[in-house]
């Protein structure tokens, strides 16, 4: 019934997830988002500066998790994953605030910084609203 | 292989779409989240106050339009949806960023405003980074 489907991939120099930074703000590398075929049309009007939230599926991430220590710090007391940012959760949906700095037509394009490694599925773009979401 | 598990549902006063406002900040009312009891350990640690990024099935979405007239206006060009923050996407995920204004326990919390109308389905709670996304 809630079947998402693949509509693009990353493409990063970050292939081992062991490499890939936390946060986008903790020195994420430049990455690369190929949208597939049948969706291109769906990036018409997409523009070199403009801030957009790629959602990806952290395909390996741990869904039974329901609580974790932050930042997978043992020191941090165990939190429920609502109430963080971790990857492991029932729908490891990624979210990640981002910048487009290329666009190669009529399927890829380049974005600023993306802590997601290599081949990570892309469910969704959208535009980011001025109320700062 | 990308399936969604429904973790919890808005409670609104809002029953129709017609009657929902396109933004959070364009006049949304307060609603109720409830978890399904198998994932209420992941809201441990939850506080009053925070604010939160609530993801949604947006379940009357048009998951085959790739492109739209931005806020259902006619006069706005078409655009595609991956510009845009459109519910009409392949993957009808709903971002809500708002506060917590409420807890009962063990399930149920309030939250500030949501544009999401009564049942609309819950996937995924995130807590919001101070890089604001």
């Amino acid at each position: 019934m809630f079947e998402l489907k693949q509509v693009g991939s990353v493409r990063s120099a970050i292939t081992d997830i062991q490499d890939a930074p936390r946060q986008e703000s903790e020195g994420a590398p430049e990455a690369w988002i190929e949208i597939e075929p049948e969706y291109v049309e769906a990036l018409d009007g997409l523009e070199i500066g403009v801030e957009i939230l790629v959602l990806t599926w952290l395909h390996e991430a741990d869904r039974s998790r329901l609580k974790v220590h932050p930042r997978g710090n043992p020191a941090n007391p165990m939190r429920g994953v609502f109430t963080t940012r971790s990857p492991h959760r029932p729908n490891p949906i990624g979210l990640h605030r981002t910048r487009v700095t290329a666009i190669d037509p009529p399927c890829r394009f380049q974005v600023q910084r993306l802590e997601a490694i290599d081949k990570t599925p892309v469910m969704d773009i959208k535009s980011v609203l001025s109320g700062n979401r």
